[in-house]
């Protein structure tokens, strides 16, 4: 059995090390018999990662030491540099070899990364058929449901009785990459029903299909977005979700792995535009610096200028900050606490929106529900804070330009900043995502920059009128 | 076929609307044959959703229009507090009737969320075998593998033929979650490999279970992370992953779609956690005002009551701002910029842990790679501000204050804050997850506080240097 059995940090981690130092002792003793013995019983994603610690070079021949279907297996799982090398080394008939044993789905994944050279040849290795299926995909809009389905399921006619779909599924099922999920069709591939595996074991030889299958049942079209199509999948806890084209007509499936690397990948970008990097499809320790570079710099520069609004609202005020320079030391607290509210407020409506628990609809409940918490929440830092000003910078500091106007124009600004960020930062990203933009790209950075000017606005408007200044 | 089937946020949205009223509708006109043929033909998870839209008086009422089996499918789906009412209302025969069918895990993940009279009145009502089996799960921490896997799956003998397997899959396959993967187990119940339903089907009758297993299987432990075993469950595509209690025996499976919902779970936590709010399990519009608040305060306290530092330094050097004020415009910019790229390198490193693409041992090869992005960064926002300062300060602004020195003294600061902020911002979370804390905890708000005050340090330690004040 396996050894990689368990999935604690350390562990993991430590067993990873020990292969990958094995590996490298049995290539420099070019024991290939005994790597080989090695890798075999390990899962392909695990492979993929000893091939890809390993020193360049080796690369090609350790993935030479695996037999052909555990090789493409490994293959769809290493990352797209590594396949491309890979690739550039191959005979053709090393090519035609490894195309042959991939999914139509997870070989369009891979030419969707490669440099049009490469693409070329591997469509020049190809079958026809797959060439003309991988076009079809190819076509698909990126981010659309076509473009990662699967396009061998297995379908069957409602007058087929169970000993018919059994002979089907043994002539045709070792091809797919799934049997779990069954799909009726009619003459025009519209779907008539779903069944699983399961319902055709537990039924009688001679039943029909048309008795046993489930009519009621959710699909998406290709043009669907890929991501509401994963998030449904997971909402229903289906294995696959059925996908038909314009005409209504079954043209794939998307299979529940897919639906977890979309997921995941979607999720990924979720965090990068919120923390405002420009998305990546690399993982982090893969991406060049220069590529990261690439992501990072825009939104650094567009908020660094952006702060200059804020720079000019404290050149505007510079005399009354003169007259009273004691406020300036609060201007960070101020800033701070507003941006964290705002925060706090916009990351979790877009969650709630790419959850599905939040819609345009709901804006005003979302609004009114964020105004009762920020009033609290503003309502308890103003009194703790106006606490603190008084009992430390006032009494234990005794800074005597802290005065109880001063506290009450520093407090009474937290609460109306608190309110005015928590407002802001819940409907912006539902506004966003009603008028079509990432409602990810209206999180805290953005958020920050606007609430940092209006809180100066705020702070010196109630010190005018409080302070007299 | 139902007519939820497009899941495009407009479509769906409506649709959802459309369904909502249509409800209401047929209630109050009391046309219940109509309303249960409405609700028939959807999914589980959209009938749940329709319940929790209507009133709550009428909860119950649409609950008991849906057969047995469906009935208990909508409650595995529907929020606690719906759950815990709707038992409120039940006779103990209809309770009954639900739990009996519930798999396991479902019921255990129920009782999880009740009070505890809610509790005993359930475990009264189970069967003694159930009841047993709940207290077992119930035992396991609540992070384990072992609290969400599902102890009904199929295991096999290595001695049975096809055709046996066949006959038990007939007789007890009805009763199973899942019966894609099936193991074979010893008769000391070890695992000893696994085979998928599709190598029964294309294998011959009086093939052996042993010859058609595969013997290389990976499994987790009751014990490990159910976030590390979903990840893991994810990472090899696997449809579910076996679960082997301390003496290696085979106690349970862990199946593809609760693996889902733990990896949604732990990412908006993440979420949560990296926009400084206490972690809640309730979606966002069911949280209650008081829930929320709870959620949101204890952060902006610690953080607000830490900007303190920040204070203290400006107080510190109010002789010197005083000295040249225009220094003071500046510093907004300066803090966002920082906390704004140490959010950046931490967001990127806190999803590569959780991803499992960075580890400990890696913290050389991240901070290396930030020092060099960082420097990047910082250089080419140093040099756009610089530009920016005499262009638009000086030149167009005509503030003579903003000389050449004082351009120096925020650009050569910008370039450090940057450096020193992704430097901060990748670290803490590694050391976070080295000595057994979240890193998410680490994220944006937290590395906002340390780079302000470490950014004003800089500041002024330039300032008077190049300044002279």
């Amino acid at each position: 059995m396996s050894e990689i059995f368990d999935f604690d940090f350390f562990d993991y981690e430590e067993k990873r090390d020990q292969y990958v130092e094995q590996v490298e002792e049995l290539l420099s003793s070019k024991q290939y018999a005994k790597l080989r013995d090695m890798l075999l019983p390990l899962e392909p994603a695990d492979i993929a990662l000893l091939l890809e610690e390993a020193d360049e070079e080796y690369m090609p021949l350790l993935y030479r030491l695996l037999p052909k279907e555990l090789a493409a297996e490994v293959f769809v799982e290493l990352e797209s540099d590594s396949q491309e090398m890979l690739i550039n080394g191959f005979s053709n008939a090393e090519l035609k070899e490894v195309l042959d044993e991939l999914y139509l789905d997870d070989a369009v994944d891979i030419i969707e990364e490669m440099p049009a050279s490469v693409v070329i040849r591997i469509l020049d290795r190809v079958t026809p058929e797959m060439r003309k299926s991988m076009n079809e995909i190819l076509q698909y809009p990126e981010d659309s449901a076509g473009s990662i389905m699967n396009m061998e399921f297995l379908s069957l006619k409602k007058d087929m009785t169970v000993a018919d779909a059994f002979k089907r599924i043994r002539r045709i099922g070792g091809d797919m990459e799934t049997i779990n999920m069954l799909y009726v069709t009619d003459p025009q591939r519209k779907l008539l029903g779903v069944l699983s595996v399961r319902d055709l074991l537990l039924a009688e030889e001679d039943d029909l299909i048309e008795d046993l299958m489930d009519p009621n049942l959710v699909w998406a079209t290709t043009m669907d977005d890929k991501e509401d199509v994963a998030q449904a999948l997971s909402k229903y806890d289906f294995l696959a979700m059925p996908i038909v084209d314009k005409e209504n007509r079954l043209v794939g499936i998307v299979t529940v792995d897919d639906a977890m690397d979309v997921i995941e990948e979607e999720t990924t970008e979720d965090f990068e535009k919120m923390a405002a990097m420009l998305p990546s499809d690399k993982p982090y320790l893969r991406a060049g610096v220069f590529d990261t570079w690439k992501a990072r710099l825009p939104w650094l520069m567009i908020l660094m200028l952006s702060a200059t609004f804020t720079g000019l609202i404290l050149n505007h005020y510079e005399s009354k900050l003169a007259a009273c320079l004691v406020l300036n030391a609060y201007i960070p607290m101020l800033s701070g606490t507003g941006g964290n509210s705002g925060t706090q407020a916009s990351v979790a409506v877009i969650r709630a929106l790419s959850l599905d628990e939040v819609y345009f609809s709901d804006v005003l409940k979302v609004l009114w529900k964020e105004l009762r918490v920020s009033f609290l929440c503003g309502l308890c830092l103003a009194c703790a804070n106006f606490a603190k000003m008084l009992l430390i910078d006032r009494m234990l500091l005794g800074n005597d330009e802290v005065t109880t106007s001063v506290c009450l124009v520093v407090c009474l600004t937290i609460l109306f900043v608190v309110v005015f960020a928590k407002c802001v930062g819940c409907s912006l990203p539902i506004l966003a995502e009603k008028i079509g933009l990432d409602p990810a790209v209206m999180a805290s950075p953005f958020i920050t920059t606007i609430v940092d000017a209006t809180s100066l606005l705020i702070y010196f408007n109630f010190a005018s009128s409080l302070l007299g200044i």
